[in-house]
């Protein structure tokens, strides 16, 4: 690869699925000397016309660079992926951005410990076409040096990138836990949306409120947080009897929009089972307790809405 | 009840919970004359400090207004409450803001109009803090003539306030469309928040990366909607298939921090649901097309993972 003359640090990108190829195409523009490989070589094609190096090889990439990101599907495939090169990472960054648990995480980071990479891993908060904005989150956990070292380079991907500790699991827990909330918000709106369908009204109607919506929810999660690390729920802004009490609607809404609501039942039950364990008129934060607890779940299996199940 | 001089509109507020405080204290603020009324008196205390004049019947309170808003649990609760003064409802304009389904909105429509009310249903989307401020939203449908009379003194409540239609049960549709994100949001906030404690970590530490998450929730929501109200699922920023490799890891996450999962499944499930229906390579949103066919859901009851229920 010929080096731009803009002395800025050369990067290799592994993987150039939406999000890799949008990562790849973001140090293009910042300038950085980008090689790309892809084991589906046509992926490059576009990258190589906005002025990225392709790797024929992924041993050829590793090489290209001091620093490597990989973003492949999950932390087996990059595994594996990266077998052929394992001999040419030793001494090189390692920066993965794939999704997966933190278990997974720590996988990942003792097999390229083992080759002798130097290994952060990563996460993007963000959709593809969120990448290298301003506000655009990643988070990053593992080899401090690591981030020291590229912290300018990492944070062309968005302009707020954060180091969350040297373990090097921490952004896959974060990720994971920050990211549950992703599909059943999701599924919330998809049904909102079949409501209004059945009404003749579109789901476009329902977007500026659905905004504002979580909107609220953002401003309510900090004194949520505040209730679940005092472990202190008996000052409720919200108790889990008014859920409890707002269930019936939720099937109401169903029969009359001719939706599926099982997916609520799970919900409602473990509305139940706090209220069961005296947490009524508590903060409905208080289901953080009783999510913790899957010994009391198995025994409360046949009780409740769960036996109809 | 004196006036206070300020030619503000007299308002009556029934049903003082925290909510229904937050909207005496702002039609207080506003130099509305407010008369205030609730099934246990003493909730009136601090309003009466205030200024607020406290109707020791509910007829009273009604006879008092032109305006009369209700803010109890229910539209049950509504009509109980209101049968003492049905026949000084005749005339005036009855705003109801409580939860409900829209069949119970339809219900209290009916049988306002047949007290001679003029009616408005109305919802409120914030929190009892939130009451009053520019950027709060409140949505109302019903008698347009009411919201046309009262649009600025409703305008107290919350600066974005919108006018549905003119059906009553509008509000309550949208107030459920919007509202169902809300506790499978909270429950994926609470799951991190859980999996974080196990770690020995804060839930307040997770905030702000949740925060920017439901920012990029709400930036790909015009996005869902334009899909759905298309039925074009083909061209995914996020496919059903995507999501399905990500439930392996959810439940590592549950492994791992030893938390509660059961409410998964069905998320799961709906997801195998839309790959068996053609849908794996296609956007996230056609989940919809999914939750709106309940008899294929009850053929799936004994498939896949809802088997294990």
């Amino acid at each position: 690869m010929t080096m731009t003359g803009h002395h800025r640090t050369p990067v290799s990108l592994l993987g150039l699925g939406s999000m890799g190829s949008a990562l790849a195409e973001a140090f293009i523009d910042a300038g950085h000397p980008t090689t790309v490989w892809n084991r589906t070589s046509s992926k490059a094609t576009p990258l190589v016309a906005k002025g990225a190096v392709h790797a024929h090889t992924i041993d050829e990439a590793v090489a290209a660079s001091p620093l490597v990101i990989a973003c492949l599907t999950t932390y087996d495939s990059t595994i594996e992926a990266l077998e052929p090169a394992a001999a040419t990472l030793k001494g090189r960054a390692l920066v993965t951005l794939n999704s997966g648990s933190p278990a997974g995480a720590r996988q990942m980071a003792a097999w390229a410990l083992g080759q002798g990479a130097r290994y952060l891993d990563g996460a993007i908060k963000n959709v593809p076409s969120a990448v290298g904005a301003e506000d655009t989150l990643l988070y990053y956990s593992g080899d401090n040096s690591v981030f020291d070292e590229f912290a300018s380079t990492l944070r062309v991907l968005g302009g707020d990138t954060v180091y969350l500790g040297a373990d090097p699991d921490l952004a896959a827990l974060y990720e994971m836990a920050v990211g549950g909330t992703l599909l059943p918000a999701l599924v919330g709106f998809f049904q909102g949306a079949a409501a209004l369908q059945a009404r003749g009204l579109t789901a476009a109607s329902m977007v500026r409120f659905s905004v504002k919506w979580f909107e609220m929810i953002n401003s309510v999660l900090p004194l949520f947080a505040d209730e679940i690390d005092r472990g202190d729920y008996s000052k409720p802004a919200s108790s889990v009897n008014l859920f409890l009490a707002g269930a019936a609607h939720d099937e109401e809404l169903g029969k009359e929009a001719n939706l599926d609501t099982q997916w609520h039942k799970p919900f409602h039950d473990l509305l139940k089972r706090a209220a069961e364990a005296g947490h009524g008129d508590h903060s409905i934060s208080a289901l953080t307790e009783i999510l913790k607890n899957p010994g009391q779940t198995r025994r409360a299996a046949g009780w409740g809405s769960a036996a109809g199940y």
